[in-house]
């Protein structure tokens, strides 16, 4: 089965908006097993569109459409569909009531151009919109079809997961469920991954089910996609956790979190079980370090507060930093002593470094030392970072938090407790 | 003239990576006057890539083909294009001369396989590599051309600035020079700012030269590119040089930058113009403003630090906020008194509020305080942001840069000097 992507609009050639629909349908196609060899992006002309779809229909069994489902006027995927299926638009009586209603519920009046949205080429069905306005389309053209959902990502995923994926795969005759789950690493590339479970990639070659794919990710570290098929989804899933349990043995702590779980979450949940709180001295991030721990929310169980000491006699006046050298191991520990101190916290946490472009002290950019307060017992780590200076500021800011979840995992809960 | 993109690669399909490169192609294409009426992505399979290059030369009179260019062997755009040319790939011997003495200058051997970098199609002509280790090529097919690029942004938009714009606008006859500024805009609706500037609009469509063009960014606000067309790089800059005069006149302090420069730039250089330093306290941005200040490099002249109180009791101990609610103007006002005194600063910059996903101390969601202390004089600002958590979180982040940059602007320098 292969399925094609066609993405509409004008603003995308001309690069006033990045087409990430088109990638995320690939991806999300890939997974149920189909083949999508081309993705194109056209304008906003009818002409342009009709002949791109009959191309995408000559090549491939299925084409999803993308944008051009708005209510005005250059909003014409409707139209180009109806011409290459050879029919009508028929006003959909149903589709306009849902349109008119949600405008209702804002507390709007539906303007007349929106009606157009609820057009629907003659032998097509309507995918209820249930996050905008436009619903989505499914048109059938001789055994192909082409289906056509919003440009906006959020109610084109919705449309995809609910109703176009299943019926490419009813389809493609597969009874199966297929499902997936993404583990996250942090600490080692790609290839030395790929080594360290090159035991499974053979097994798996083998079966062909479930099966893994590396996924690189920048500072995140590197993804591994663990998907599986089966009759129903619990016969899925649990192949999925076998292989999961097979991978985190010979893994360990590299996984730091399941599909969406960031760091910041693994270092918030570790602390959470513990009852620890936390406080953080940032030099070289300026911030970066707290707005992480901030962003889920609930952090504020755990996360107390930080200071950022950007200028030394910050640091030497607020945390108690020596004076001297300030990207050094010493003023690492002191500061995250110190911010543990003023701030009122079990954990103390410190990153102080060159971020560049020049050198400071002597030490040349990408210089990072880390600085661990956990209840008293202090550590610092020194390392060099590499990339420009935004790159530097935040691989420092992954690292101390990757340090601080493998400290926290190492960490007896029977031992000592603060 | 018409020129289409053709991305190449597998992942690129499988959306482990996001093609960016079209949409930055078709931008630069459209600036200097070049239809880009299709793009296209294909896999790393020789028979679409030559069918899709085919294609492209029927409908157009230029193709740009991204990627395909590596030492691997699924890179193979050099021998599609030989294949669409009709001619064989010959090795360059200063092409490989000069991939080798990269490769050395790095310190490292050149791998065998990186020879087919230097591999051109008879009759191609070479665009030097200064990035990287692919050169880039323009082949010449019929009266029609095909340039290709590396996939990687950084070394395919310096060969776009360099080689393939130029190359196109001789081709088009256009012996003018195109040159374009972006004036960067914070606190208008892309429609109210459509109508202050509505009388330029007009005398510009009139003459049709310069050109503006407006570009919503998101929580960095609304872009305004003048584009102009002369004889000679230093007319054109004359006309875009009128034209912003022409525009500020208007807009006024809701221009906060030019090009690359962003909120926290323009702020850095009003306080540094001024002599003064600065200090942040952060409740809900949890680090965020303290880590966009410091991004640029020089930041440090400039912002001293900042104390990121999540805690309340934080606030109350440290910044002498008093005890009570602390989503209010009494705290905000207290916590930018309290972290220009406590950092040391001459401006105090604070931010309170209820990022979500529930609401705090009976304020809602998306609820912000602004604190601003200059030298003693303080002020606070209430506000109600839309969006989610991440959203709220970056939408106060740069309001409060904003707000700072509007009071330094009014501030008279010839007034009270802190």
């Amino acid at each position: 089965m292969r399925c094609e992507v066609l993405a509409i609009g004008t603003e995308l050639l001309l690069g006033q908006i990045v087409d990430t629909n088109s990638a995320w349908l690939g991806e999300q196609l890939a997974l149920i097993g189909v083949d999508c060899h081309y993705q194109t992006k056209v304008g906003d002309n009818l002409g342009r569109i009709v002949s791109s779809l009959e191309q995408a229909l000559d090549r491939s069994e299925a084409v999803i459409v993308c944008g051009g489902l708005g209510p005005t006027q250059d909003d014409i995927t409707r139209e180009a569909i109806a011409e290459v299926m050879g029919v009508e638009l028929v006003r959909d009586e149903e589709v306009l009531g849902r349109i008119r209603a949600m405008f209702e519920s804002r507390g709007r009046a539906m303007a007349g151009n929106n009606a157009r949205q609820a057009d629907v080429p003659v032998g097509a069905t309507v995918i209820e919109q249930r996050r905008g306005t436009a619903p989505g389309l499914v048109c059938p053209v001789g055994e192909k079809v082409v289906y056509a959902v919003p440009g906006v990502p959020y109610e084109m995923e919705e449309m995809f997961e609910r109703a176009i994926g299943p019926d490419l795969r009813e389809r493609m005759g597969v009874r199966a469920t297929i499902v997936s789950r993404v583990l996250r690493t942090w600490g080692d590339a790609e290839s030395t991954l790929a080594e360290r479970v090159g035991h499974r990639l053979e097994a798996l070659d083998a079966s062909g089910n479930p099966t893994l794919a590396f996924l690189a990710s920048g500072i995140e570290g590197i993804k591994i996609r663990i998907t599986a098929k089966a009759e129903d989804a619990e016969q899925a899933w649990k192949l999925v956790d076998a292989e999961e349990a097979e991978l985190r043995a010979v893994l360990g702590p590299l996984v730091f979190g399941v599909d969406d779980e960031t760091m910041e979450h693994a270092v918030l949940q570790l602390l959470q079980q513990r009852d620890w709180t936390l406080a953080v001295a940032e030099s070289v991030t300026g911030g970066l370090v707290g707005s992480r721990l901030t962003a889920p929310a609930g952090a504020g169980d755990v996360f107390r507060g930080g200071l950022v000491s950007y200028a030394s006699d910050v640091k030497f006046r607020l945390l108690d930093v020596p004076e001297g050298p300030v990207v050094s191991e010493e003023a690492a520990a002191a500061m995250a002593t110190g911010v543990r101190r003023l701030v009122g916290a079990d954990v103390g946490l410190a990153v102080t470094g060159v971020a560049g472009p020049t050198e400071q002290d002597g030490q040349p950019v990408g210089t990072v030392i880390f600085g661990l307060d956990i209840d008293g017992a202090v550590e610092t780590h020194r390392t060099r970072l590499p990339g420009d200076r935004d790159r530097v500021r935040q691989f420092a800011c992954i690292s101390l938090l990757n340090l601080l979840r493998l400290r926290l995992l190492e960490w007896s809960p029977a031992g000592s407790t603060p």
